[in-house]
């Protein structure tokens, strides 16, 4: 059984109506919903709960944890994206879902400004498959279409992703690399581009099958942590002069 | 439930009673067992066999094949060679152990001469993980020891791998890219070093373990199989002067 | 002083007058021109000279190879294609041009079947820079824009690149990896699309910068080769019982 | 003309005749001297000058910088990293260099805990050579021996290598990725294991050459930095219901 924890900044949806037609129970309830009927154990947590909801507890227990979020990253205390942190270098796997590329935990892991080229001009996105063996795109086409979307567009400022998946083609021009895999320490990441609030993105059945897969992909590793440190020989070392 | 063929040459089996002693089934007969006890649907096929046992039907109910070859690589048709290649193009996954780095099929995939040094002197090997988060890793601790095997040395001429999961050390003062992940079109493959004929590696628990883990890894993607050639527009082409 | 060869088939140049109005000294002799500018020592060859005109000693005098073909492929020699390949992985530099992603000598060295989607109409082509660390996109904007080209489109099956540094946008939907670098055996190898036969790419100012950049990258690294094969301990190795 | 920046923690100079002894002018003065005759224009910085040495002109004017700290990491200036952090992805290279593992500046760029097992005991390593196409290793043999060194054995907590260059060997019986380079914005950055203080690595001929290749790759791509931020469409975009 993996376990899944569904953090979401939850600002937009208190903010604008339109967020909330979409998103009624929030965009972290929708995500949480379609897992959840995948049998997958689920909980949600959100910015504005003590610890933002990630406490040690819940994070001990987490397998993989999926984060949207983007008005309020500064608010995130850097205490908790501390143990966030840890928790992904010791196993625990991570899904960085679209706006997500400007959280504090996103930039901290890949070491770059994580900055982009952005644009909402209702546009439509397609995301090429450019990985056909990779478990992530189990089940999906070609590419996927979506008719409204947020632009982001390249020079995208990560590290070169470990596997790219996905690379989107946007009506405006811009090109991105929309789905990217990331080894850190035991941990598995994922980032994947789309999931701009005011459009319906997440109640799209490839874009869920994806975020499905990619639960299944990220879940941890059993084996003991590496020893680090001070190490004996293994083997004799001769003396020299 | 995934089916695995084990292939393997069976040669050092029918010439070398050291070798049949230690492999009474043959090498693939020991790697059907365990993973046959595993749960998998497990078939073995061997060079003599007609089509080397791997006829259009083996192949296209295969998900993944294990390759395990070393003094005939030159007696396997080319033909069938081919046809493997399609299958592992078209999704099948590919374990290649040991001496098959230098099989007509791993060197048709690689694209380069997959040469390496080596040397038979009863030394010690020792595998360390140096990606704790990948599924193939499993289980196991921080390295595998060996007390006796063949060296397999540097440079290995080969592509960079998409993953490196093991590097061995060896005894005698040399080091191997022993345990190597590639994506060839919707194929896993991966090559895994151990398993000179003469010493009981296929024996042993956690070499068992890398095998089986890579067998789950290996096994096909399913999604449909990308259009190639001509293909009509998507969005609307400006007329241009 | 770097040595190029230009090989070029040279077939649409005989058979299409529009091709000829373009390439008047054929599209080996437009790259010819631009690469002696930059100081380089550059001959061409082509697909109807003896030997494809890479005869022995072209192949050990050249540095870096540059390779344009697209309808004769099957008219290139096997035992030419082979003799390149063992150039290449000792060192020769190859970058592989547009159609040439279909050529002998690519499709080998990559192990694929390095399809992928194409049409001819007339469409706008912008190649995004993703990689701004590169020495191949110096001097390089954001993009490089050309107002008509061949699309080719994803799912491009090759093996991921070491390094990816230009994608392309097609104004028809399509999503394309255009400049790719590989390392094999001693050899660098970048793949780059552009290069219709019908269109004055290799006009550009900026696509000719890509080139010269690739140029520079490509040369051999200067070392001994690797020595394969039976290798003596470079330490004393413990009998065991 | 390449503009080369060592930068030296310089403690255990102060500390430990025998370091000062080995290195009379500090392993900075060592490191300058050789890439000097490299006619490279160098210069020195080590951190109990005014701002650790790294004023904005001097990384400014700095197109590759050199790192070597140990006991110190903790007494580098957070600003002083953010910096040297900002002209990296702004194209600046970087090498660090063994202890360098642990400082600040790598460990923010690398996003992990660089943490690795270590032992002092006189023991031999020896680098091989991985991939010999890379500039890098121009000039080198198989494999560079150093007599006596200390031990730094995997796992080593980094991301996946884009490049992996050297494998180390030690008598004790672990390996490690000894040579690894990543793009990092605009930068690139190389990280090389060797070069203990108590050692005379920094002396020995083939390290030197491997560093003075490691500078001239590294120097920066000169093209225009990418824009970042709201970008108005390329192409018209149509208005949607």
């Amino acid at each position: 059984m993996v376990n899944v924890t569904v953090w979401n900044e939850n600002r937009h949806e208190q903010k604008n109506p339109l967020v909330r037609e979409i998103y009624p129970k929030g965009i972290h309830g929708v995500i949480a919903d379609f897992l959840n009927e995948e049998g997958l154990d689920v909980r949600t947590a959100t910015l504005d709960e003590p610890e933002h909801g990630l406490t040690d507890d819940v994070l001990s227990e987490t397998d993989v944890l999926i984060w949207w979020g983007h008005l309020a990253h500064h608010e995130v205390a850097d205490e908790i994206v501390q143990k966030v942190k840890e928790r992904v270098l010791n196993g625990m796997g991570l899904i960085v879902l679209h706006s997500g590329h400007f959280s504090k935990i996103f930039k901290s892991l890949m070491g770059t400004t994580c900055d982009l080229k952005w644009r909402e001009a209702d546009e439509k996105e397609r995301l090429w498959v450019v990985d056909p063996s990779h478990p992530i795109v189990e089940g999906i086409g070609e590419y996927i279409e979506l008719e409204k979307e947020e632009m982001y567009g390249e020079h995208f400022d990560i590290p070169a992703p470990d596997q790219l998946l996905f690379m989107s083609w946007f009506e405006g021009g811009e090109v991105f690399r929309s789905g990217c895999t990331y080894q850190r320490g035991k941990g598995k990441i994922f980032y994947f581009r789309p999931g701009h609030e005011t459009y319906p993105t997440y109640h799209h059945t490839e874009i869920q099958q994806v975020i499905k897969n990619a639960v299944h992909w990220a879940k941890p590793t059993e084996l003991p942590k590496p020893v680090y440190g001070n190490a004996k020989p293994l083997e004799e070392i001769k003396q020299k002069n």
